[in-house]
Formats: structure tokens, C-alpha cells, sequence
């Protein structure tokens, strides 16, 4: 049954200049945003579970600190949604797999604890791939109810379009944030590697990151700004840079246009809407270089070719000793692509996984040097609008080369595929997150 | 009581080459391990849990490989025990917990599936200290059940002192591989920071080491790089460098005395075996360095006075989002040490942090540089013999140096103070390890 309704998006901080004065109030954002949990969950299938009681409560709270001009942060009060890899006290983490079906951290992971001390509003555990890895689990795309959402962050992507949640958190070691904002429409923020507090989410390998979808680039510059600054980056490095509000927009000199792998597989559309856009930028004064006419852009492309392969291969050494024990406790009860790709890394020695990531940490240099002669990277962050079926969360291509450098990436709403939305990805360098965040603020008003 | 009986150590790969004749069996060392278990533990109380049957099945197992010629690694059988803050499939995880009590992590931590993986038979979870921190959990210890095995690795310490295990894991974030090393008479070795991987141990602050605590050099080294050799150093890193066996000793040509602020608290006799002990070092031609008559060891000395206040401000801040849930939770069911700790350091911020990390990396640079001219670095890993009563694991400064600079250290036990085990501690230098253990091996034979 196709849908009745278009979804639309709520952003939170346009929405909090009328909290002082009672006009508007977060509770009753919360009501809102519960209604249309109530209208969508049945049809998309985002959330593995909803704390309705306890968002009352915590929306309840959140009105009378922003009625008495105290609120806890600018985000205190948004609903947010939690993708179901990283822990909650109140709630299960099942992480996709029938192996933790009802299984308690009994802890908070730290983006989750900051979360609640911004005074955000916690609604609900989203659905998540396989252990965030690529089997599917049964959420649908609000834009059409046949199509995926894209993963691993499937529902946070989910909730976010259909306006439930006003930002959730993901993750990404492949394509996990990009891809699912580009097909569900929200925009989507995979921070530098290390930028935000991993502890408590289970997407543990060295490329991973947790990120941010959102419905508007304030608010999830906004929520990606108040974790960092309760709990800090991965232990030991400085967190995630950048402003208290979100970064005035930029207008980048320079950009390079990265294909990578994934033009190859790219729809006629993204790749009409992409070439109009950087014939758009060009007449805006922006200095395009390419790989046709540039021989460092060359030469990185040529690099980026790895790009996928080398990701699989990293992270493949650093989860295979978890995967030993999962088919252990039941290969009965992995998913089909999961088991697979179990094996597929499994003969990976310490040797390899040595060379591994020295052949990435060559290639991220690389990808350095680029950033004194250039602002940023543009791409497309998927092939195409969202393909048919549940099967499949879809190509990645475009998301791995962010994830395999380590450096910040945004899907930016911009284009559309057959009616249904496309990302511009614009892929920044390691620890200029608010660089990036600011050139794509200047992509979306210039559109 | 006091002890009938002195402990006595049971190192495991010593014991090996009689395993392929099968004149000794890893069933019968097992055995051994149990008897010992029934006769000690009611005394020291060493474990959470432990798992005979499971163990005695895998030490058959291992049997059979040993006699078919086909062992899965040279620490194939040894038993072992893990620090109840490190996760294990089969038992639970308590972490010293009330708030944790039964708690289960449905996988085993990286190191745990390495050790399963390289034929060692798990006997149980040694008892830690509350979170791994300073709040005991009444293990004993075996020289002297009126006083503590030190903490935070108290069971993991006592355990092997007691020949009950041949080695146990330990974490080690200010001094909690080194001190029960120490009092216990064990070999302790803590590595390079990240050389080990960590996943699923709870001790997850930046400067926090999984280590271990053995029987004999050879038998500590073989644990740490048979887990290395399967699941690497914590992802990202290429982990603990060295050869397969344990490397040859190696005589130092110039070594650093540092007193450290330890020094002040340490007793005549320990004073005077350590000074003794240096003694000698010079009558065998190694030349040594120490703060009196030398500029660069007295400003590294200068700098590390800072470090226990530098160390618990950057692990205040990496675990209070942690702490903050753990009050919610019940903070009647935290230990009041523990309850202190959690407030000292709330107040601190992101910036705090950074400012925090940069300087830890200042330090880190100076002691860095002594490379060029120094092999590396002794000192005592205790003030003495462990103090008597349970209310505290003694007193950690002897330990902190190494955790603060991410250096491998280890705890060898040629001293006794009043009859009790007492540690040469010996400081190597960052992802230098098997060197660190070769003159480590060097120093055991001099003795």
C-alpha cells in the first residue's frame, strides 16, 4: 500500500524561540512527535521498542527549565532516537541480532548519558542492521514503503523522515549515516574518526563512528556539538572541534569532485542532478578540479579504488574474534550476509591486519595533502534514489571512502531521483568538522 | 589464622615438555590447579566464580592435542583466570559490582576468545576491586591472609601466587597490574598502552592496559602474545611487538633510576634492597642514572610528581558519564571510596580534558626522549611488603609513572621486605616491549 501522507520533517531549534514564552513547548512537540509514531510505526517499522511514558516525563521537565529561561542545552527537549547497537539503561540493546534478543547493558553509553544531561528526549531504540553490519531488518522507507531506508542506521534514518524524531544517532564504519540520510532525505553527519564518545556502542572497529542523522544541519551540528562537550571524543583524543552554535556558513573557494568507485553504478538522474550542481558551483565562482583535469584528484581517486575492499579487510580482522564467539553461541541465528562475511575475514592474520592499516594510514595522508590547495570534497552519497525491496540496504560505495580516511562526511538533502530524495555528500578533513558543517551550511542556502 | 602453608607459584611452560610424552598432562596440571583451589580459597577468596567442569573439559582437550603433537599454541592448557572486569561468555561479569551482580555480557572480551583460541583453560573470574578502582572486595593475601594482595587485579594476584593459575589477566589504569604483582610475588607485566586489545574489558580509560600476571617471565610473555598474535592491540594499533617466544635476556648498558613520588612513602628495607640492588647493577658494569647526578632524570622526576593527580583528572573525566548512571542506578550500592572518587572529579570539563591529554603528552615526550640515552628505567613497583588489613589495596605511586606514560612496565619479585614478596619494577619504553621483558629476563638471572 503505497502512502497516504508525504513525510515531513521537524526540525527542533527553529522550533525553541517559541518555548520561553509558552507558545509553543516541548512537551508538546513530544505529543506531536509521539502522534506521528503512532501514524508511521506501523508501516516503516523504525523503532525495536518506545519509551512513551518516560519521554513524557522527560519532556515535562525540559518545559518547565526552558519556561524558567534554564534550559539544559539548546537541544533540551528534543526527541531523539537511539540507534539499537549502542546501550540505553532503560531499554534493551539487541543490536539486530536474535542472540541478544531482550539483552541489558544496565548502563547508558556515554553519547546517551550526554544526551539525557543536554535534556534530550529519548523516545525510543531505533532498528539497526545485523550487528550494524548489512542484513537488513524489515524497516521500510517512509518515501515509499517498497523501498529500503538504507543501514545500518535503518531507523534512525527512518524516524527522522517521517518526522517522529527530530534527530537519532547512527553509526558508520562503511556507509552507515551517509547512505540512509540520502535515501530517507534527512541529512546525515559521520563526524572525524574518534570525534564523538563510542563507549557503549558496539560498533567497535577503528573506522567506526557515531554520527548523527538529523532535520536540518543545525540540529545535528547542534546534538553532535552537546555530546561532545559532556563526554568528550574516544578516550584519549580531544573530541569533536567546532562552535557552541552551529558554524555561520562558508563558501568554499575550492572543491574537488570525487567519483570514487560509486559513479560507476550511479543513476542517469544523480549523475544529471550531480554535473548541474558543479556547473552551478562553478558559475558561483567555486573552483571545481576533477579527476579529468587534475593529476593529485587523479591519484587519490586511483587510491580510493581500495577504498572498499581495504575497509572490509580492517574491520573484518578487528570483529572476527566477536564473530567467533557468535556462530559459537548459534550460527543458526546470524543472518545469512552476516555469517558470510564471518568467513570471508576469518583467515585474516595479525601480519596482514598490521600491513591493513598501514596502507590506510598511507592513504589518509594522501588525502591530507589535498587540503592545502582544497576546501573539501563533493560526491553524491548514493548511487541513486532508494532501490526497491527490503533485501538489500543498498550500494555503499559512496560512503566508504569518508569512513576508510577518517574524516567528517555530510549528506546534505539537496537532490532528488524519481521523486524520491538524493544526498550531495560533501566530505571534509580530519578534525575540521566545523569547516565542513559550515561549507555545507552555504550548499544548502545556495541551492 | 595465619597460613599453614607458603604459597608456592606453578608456572605452566616449564612444565610443557613433558606434555608430548605424557608423562605430565594438562588434565593432570589442571587437577593440580583444583586441589590447590580447594585448599586456598576458602582462605583468600581469590574468585567471583569459577567453572571446573568447563575447565576440566577443555584441559582434556588439550590433552589430546599435546599428545597428538599438535598443541594450539605453547600456552595450550596453561590455566588461567580472568579479572572479573573483563567479559566472558560462559560466567558472569560483576566488575565488584553490586549494581552488576549476575550481570551477563552473552560474549567473550578479545582477550578471553584469544586465550580460548590458543588452548588455555579458563578455571574462573578473579575478584576485582569495585569497577576496577580502589574499593576492596575482601580477596586475601596467600603470604599473609591478615593483608591485602593489593588491587585492583586483588584475585588475579592472588590466584597465581597461590599456584592456583599459572597466569591471570589484570587492567591496569594507575597501578592495578604492578602493586598486586608486587605483594603477591608474582611476575606482573603491563604493556604499552593500546599494545593489547581491550574490547570488552570495562577498564576503558585512554590510559588503561589489559596485563598479566603469571608464574614466571616466560610464562607472562607467552600469555600476552598468544592473545596479541589472535586478536591484535586495540583496533587501530598494530599491538604488542616482540618474537613468539619469549626473547633472550639482554643486559642493559644504562638504566634510570627513578624514585618517583613513591619514594618518600617506601620502607627502610625496601629502600635498601632496591639501593642494593643497584649496588650491583654497577659492580656488572651498567651504568646508572638517577636524579642526584643527572639533569635530564631529575626534571623527568620533576615532571612525574605530577602524575597521579594528572591521571586520575583524565580518568575522572573518560568515566564520569559512566559514574553519573551509576549513581542513578543506586548509589547506596557503590562503595564510599568508589562514591568519593565519582564526585572529586565531576566538575571537570571538555576543556579541562584537553588541556589535561596535551600536557599527559608533554610528559610523555620528555620521558620519550630519555630513549636515546637510557635502556630503561627501575624503580620499586611497591613501597613495600603489602600493608596489613583489607580497607585498602595499599598505595598505588610506585605505579603510576608507567600508566600515566603508556609505557610497558613490569613487577619482578627479587625483594622481600620482612619476609613478604616484595618488586623490582622495571619501566621500558613505548612499544618496546620485548625489550622491556628482555632485560627483565636479564635482571631474574642476575639475582
Amino acid at each position: 500500500m503505497p502512502n497516504q501522507t508525504k513525510p515531513v520533517m521537524r526540525p527542533y531549534l527553529a522550533a525553541t524561540a517559541d518555548f520561553a514564552s509558552g507558545k509553543q513547548t516541548p512537551r508538546q512537540f513530544l505529543e506531536d512527535s509521539l502522534a506521528l509514531l503512532e501514524q508511521w510505526e506501523p508501516r516503516i517499522g523504525a523503532f525495536v521498542c518506545t519509551t512513551a511514558p518516560a519521554a513524557r516525563a522527560a519532556a515535562e521537565r525540559s518545559t518547565e527549565r526552558w519556561r524558567a529561561g534554564k534550559p539544559a542545552s539548546p537541544i533540551d527537549g528534543m526527541p531523539v532516537g537511539i540507534k539499537d547497537i549502542i546501550e540505553t539503561v532503560d531499554m534493551p540493546t539487541e543490536m539486530g541480532s536474535a542472540l541478544f534478543a531482550g539483552w541489558r547493558s544496565e548502563k547508558d553509553a556515554a553519547c546517551v548519558r550526554a544526551l539525557r544531561d543536554a535534556g534530550a528526549v529519548i523516545i525510543g531504540k531505533t532498528v539497526t542492521t545485523e550487528f550494524a553490519a548489512s542484513e537488513p531488518r524489515g524497516t521500510r522507507n517512509p518515501w515509499d514503503t517498497a523501498r529500503t531506508p538504507g543501514g545500518s542506521s535503518s531507523g534512525s534514518a527512518a524516524s527522522v523522515a517521517a518526522g517522529i524524531a527530530s534527530a537519532a544517532l547512527g553509526t558508520q564504519v562503511i556507509s552507515s549515516t551517509v547512505r540512509p540520510a540520502s535515501y530517507c532525505g534527512c541529512v546525515g553527519f559521520k563526524p572525524s574518526v574518534n570525534a564523538m564518545n563510542r563507549e557503549g556502542s558496539h560498533d567497535i572497529q577503528s573506522q567506526s563512528c557515531t554520527g548523527v542523522l538529523g532535520a536540518s544541519l543545525a540540529d545535528v551540528w547542534q546534538v553532535a556539538y552537546e555530546i561532545v562537550a559532556r563526554v568528550g571524543g574516544d578516550a584519549g583524543t580531544p573530541g569533536l572541534q567546532g562552535p557552541a552554535q552551529w558554524p555561520a556558513a562558508k563558501k568554499p573557494k575550492t572543491l574537488a569532485v570525487l567519483e570514487t568507485a560509486g559513479w560507476d553504478v550511479a543513476s542517469p538522474a544523480a549523475k544529471q542532478s550531480f554535473n548541474d550542481r558543479v556547473a552551478r558551483l562553478k558559475s558561483a565562482g567555486v573552483t571545481i578540479r576533477n579527476r579529468h583535469d587534475d593529476k593529485d584528484v587523479a591519484a587519490l581517486e586511483n587510491e580510493l579504488l581500495k577504498a572498499t575492499e581495504l575497509s572490509h579487510r580492517c574491520n573484518g580482522f578487528e570483529a572476527q574474534w566477536f564473530f567467533r564467539t557468535m556462530r559459537e553461541r548459534g550460527a543458526s541465528k546470524l543472518g545469512p550476509i552476516t555469517l558470510e562475511r564471518t568467513y570471508k575475514y576469518d583467515h585474516l592474520t595479525l601480519a596482514d591486519y598490521r600491513a591493513d592499516i598501514k596502507e590506510r594510514a598511507r592513504i589518509r595522508a594522501v588525502y591530507a595533502a589535498l587540503a592545502a590547495s582544497c576546501d573539501g570534497c563533493i560526491t553524491l552519497a548514493a548511487p541513486g534514489a532508494a532501490p526497491e525491496g527490503l533485501a538489500s540496504t543498498g550500494n555503499p560505495e559512496f560512503g566508504v571512502p569518508s569512513s576508510l580516511l577518517g574524516v567528517p562526511a555530510l549528506s546534505l538533502p539537496l537532490f532528488e531521483d524519481g521523486g524520491l530524495p538524493l544526498g550531495l555528500q560533501l566530505i571534509g578533513f580530519f578534525n575540521a568538522d566545523a569547516d565542513a558543517v559550515a561549507m555545507s551550511s552555504w550548499l544548502m542556502q545556495a541551492k
